[in-house]
């Protein structure tokens, strides 16, 4: 599994353009990197979907602020501290940052991006901060781009750096899709937060990286679940260098903006299912795979309330065919249905065949497709032609061990 | 404890007209009651609410038949097998129940009542219970008012029964408020169901038992939750008996009415937090109180979010004072609030006020508070008048071994 991990990072090919420097600074613990400086040599094109949660935090703030800038020249991101819920001072700190970095490297502030993960509430160690930054300006290489570390010092409670890339040939032209995450779940101290960021050196304008990024979302990040809960600092950017633009297509055809788009979405699902694969206590990959539905929106729907249901989490992790819960869950969504014509397949095993029990229904079958480490449920409603597919993980011991009994 | 939850069975008084038969017919288990038949001797004023699940259960499609009839004769529970998610064929075993149950007792087919609790998915044992319903009558004995007897009878992994008492008094006369329930979470392989059944021998109409019992339910059964789950077979109904109403009171004023709703309302209170404190794995019972809401729905919405949030659960599971996932869970509900002026209490002990952490916030005090087995947690929105109180417990591994490790 390890050796898998660092593969993918050793097969990234850097993109010319961005510079990548970590360093420790004590906020997340005395030895471990924590803090990250990307920038760019030219303005980046960028397009950042933001967290929906009412208590966001200052950073959220600034960034809800310049997002209709589209131009990025440095990203900062400090992990082991959210700075959330820390009121008008929490604010200021994240203003003394972008003071700092916009007079180090003199650019406009609407150009800086600042992103946070870590405990709720206390206040960031500001002067700690704001010293660090020269010096790890300093550093500055431009041969240096190291996305382990970059992924590394993201990190909070998370059990592997996570990356995904892919290349996509446009017109002979080779461009790479770049993705760096975070996340495993919302927990304590910690209250993690899922952090995402995208990179590519294709020329995609500040608009279109953004219409890319919400369609990918809805299949990817959006379709996840560790535990239902939303966190204050959740982000998602998306980057487009043009430092080889000169050389490159300078617009994709529709054809080729579809063809790009599959790839960055290849990308983000990967992303989006390490960060299931490193829920909290989980054992087990659920895919939640509902067709036949009213609209895709009811499909998601009622793939979220399987995803989310206690009940069902638990089954899986017992390696139990209780597919009684599934049902359940499927009746407690608010959605229209007719429970005479649902089927249900647990793997390629059907369980429940147009409302009734499959008349070859082999438990024991489907208790061999539970015991894998990626277990399949897929529900047709069979009223329509709606569809989605979602991810979360089993519910275990584990988890309320990680989240009730100890706090560091 | 034990001794306290025999206490409630021994102060109610019978209410005349109310037959009540218990019997083992094997459906649970060898040796425990597993059917209750409890008959009227006049017709009964009855109303009912029922679960929303979409994949509701025949007994609810039979019920949802005749729910508007508003009188009953029998009502007939039986515990062990949900009856849900059997198709025609369980619809046909309802019918076979009801059609013997009228011809036994001579009535209408409409005013037979059918409840289910159990496991899903199995079709029940009709020969059975068809054979034993002559015998069960035979029993009958107008003497035999035991609510332990049918408290006991109609649960599944509960692990006490369940029942709340009041006597209320109106012009000098003393009327009675029955309550029995059952229900502890949503466990398999019994998928348990939320009953309850509440009855007086106060005279009021179908329409004013209806109206009552809406209201009721949006101060208890409504306002707990266990895992958030929703059961197939989940029913509430409010009977009144009219057996002594030439010695009362006809009709009662507004005034009455309310005094009556508020007694009702104690009842249905102290039954749902029963389910509550018997929830799987719970060692705590949680009151979360919602307040300044912008209405009483966003009030609900808001508490929920805190209720049903695993972090929360799990944090106070392991006595932490960890209130970060407070404002997680606020700031996640669907809800527009304003971040800079809640204030949250836990226990007495102010968290934050006024949207920042309170300046005098002990934690020690505040995990004092969470070291007992009733919790508080108090938000003040501080936008609006609206309100609302949910209980639920703590999420512990007990929780997740009752669900995922053992299958009985």
């Amino acid at each position: 599994m390890k050796k898998k991990i660092i593969q993918v990072f050793s097969n990234i090919k850097p993109i010319p353009g961005i510079c990548i420097n970590t360093a420790n600074i004590g906020i997340k613990s005395k030895t471990k990197e924590d803090v990250t400086l990307i920038s760019f040599d030219e303005l980046a094109n960028v397009a950042t979907v933001l967290t929906k949660s009412k208590t966001y935090a200052p950073n959220i703030k600034w960034l809800k602020k310049i997002k209709n800038n589209g131009k990025a020249k440095i990203l900062f991101v400090n992990s082991g501290n959210a700075n959330a819920y820390t009121g008008k001072k929490g604010y200021r700190n994240v203003l003394k940052i972008v003071d700092k970095l916009s007079e180090i490297f003199k650019c406009s502030k609407e150009n800086v991006l600042i992103s946070s993960t870590g405990v709720i509430g206390e206040h960031l160690p500001i002067k700690k901060i704001i010293d660090s930054l020269p010096l790890i300006y300093s550093k500055k290489n431009k041969k240096n781009q190291n996305w382990l570390s970059f992924a590394k010092a993201i990190t909070t409670t998370d059990t592997f750096p996570k990356a995904a890339y892919k290349q996509t040939t446009i017109r002979n032209n080779k461009y790479s899709i770049i993705g760096i995450c975070k996340g495993s779940g919302m927990i304590a101290p910690n209250m993690a937060t899922m952090l995402a960021f995208l990179f590519t050196d294709a020329n995609l304008s500040s608009l279109q990286l953004k219409k890319m990024l919400k369609s990918s979302l809805q299949k990817s990040f959006n379709n996840i679940t560790v535990d239902g809960d939303t966190s204050t600092n959740d982000m998602v950017s998306f980057f487009s260098l043009n430092k080889r633009k000169s050389k490159l297509v300078k617009s994709f055809s529709m054809h080729e903006l579809k063809k790009f788009q599959k790839d960055l979405d290849k990308v983000s699902i990967e992303l989006a299912k390490k960060i299931i694969i490193d829920g909290e206590g989980a054992r087990k990959l659920i895919e939640i795979e509902v067709k036949g539905a009213k609209s895709n929106k009811q499909a998601k729907n009622v793939a979220f309330s399987i995803a989310n249901s206690l009940l069902v989490k638990t089954a899986i992790a017992g390696e139990d065919a209780n597919w009684g819960r599934i049902i359940m869950a499927i009746g407690k969504s608010s959605s229209t249905i007719n429970q005479n014509v649902i089927s249900i397949k647990i793997g390629n095993n059907h369980v429940i065949k147009n409302g009734e029990i499959f008349k070859n229904y082999n438990e024991k079958i489907v208790t061999k497709h539970l015991r894998k480490n990626e277990v399949c449920i897929c529900v047709d409603l069979q009223i329509g032609n709606g569809a989605s597919k979602v991810w979360t993980c089993d519910l275990t011991k584990k988890y309320i061990e990680i989240n009730a009994d100890y706090r560091s």
